[in-house]
């Protein structure tokens, strides 16, 4: 597993126990605004690691494709960032 | 508890779970771009449970604040909802 | 005009200014990625700019629609504000 | 020019037209729930011109930088892709 792959792995595990905690709040009717702002606290942390996966992936499959031959797969791996940047810059 | 509060609780267990599956995702080395696109359906799901969230709240503890003769709680209540707003319309 | 809505005019005007020159960096092939990031810090300001407005809205419309006995208004106000908090909470 | 930097142009002509449409609304007193929505729009507007003009630099300046054999020129290219990302994944 990739370095960048790894940590993803143990800050996707903490946000785990985040989302749990969350639904004990919920479980224990716990102030909405407290929950909201915990809520965003996990969207943070979930931002975090998409943005270490795709460091991991461009300094990897993306290297190997665009220095590939094969134009269809690079295409395919180019196409594919700008899909998930477009997503993540969405209102 | 509240009716939304009761939706935001199921939904908050069925994105435990789709979290625990990109864990499995992570250990498994999946294809990272297909594990950002699991991470941006979490954050999409959370985004409608904070939704949820607020207009439950805005229902409720907002309509009491605002009708009732506390100034100070007022201000707290509606200040509370401005705050999450603007970090939820950060870029 | 409210304080609130004064200060979100001020900054839509600079906003305005900012985007005008974004459409010079185009014209003038400025470097993509100088581009994002400009457009990325007019998203950042308009995200201040709404949370102005929306502030100054809880203040004035909102309490005045709560307070008031028009059941069907309060509805609608609150309403509103569950919908552009959606909006702006999406991914 | 690219053919994805014209299309980005235009739009960018577009966007200026409604922001100065929202300086407008703010100057005649626009009831403020319409002008965030105005705002909101924009945003979604401002977010696909960074997609398209994302796309166009994966296509041209990354391919060069990436197939190049200046390898602290390949890391700084891809270093700004993983930015802007991050950057855009934010809440």
């Amino acid at each position: 597993m990739q370095d960048s792959n790894l940590e993803a792995l143990k800050r996707m595990k903490s946000i785990s126990g985040h989302v749990k905690g969350i639904e004990r709040m919920l479980e224990t009717d716990t102030y909405c605004i407290d929950v909201i702002k915990q809520i965003q606290a996990v969207e943070a942390a979930l931002g975090k690691v998409s943005g270490l996966l795709l460091e991991g992936h461009l300094h990897s499959c993306v290297i190997t494709a665009v220095r590939g031959e094969d134009l269809g797969e690079r295409e395919r791996v180019l196409g594919e960032i700008a899909d998930v940047f477009e997503t993540a810059a969405k209102v």
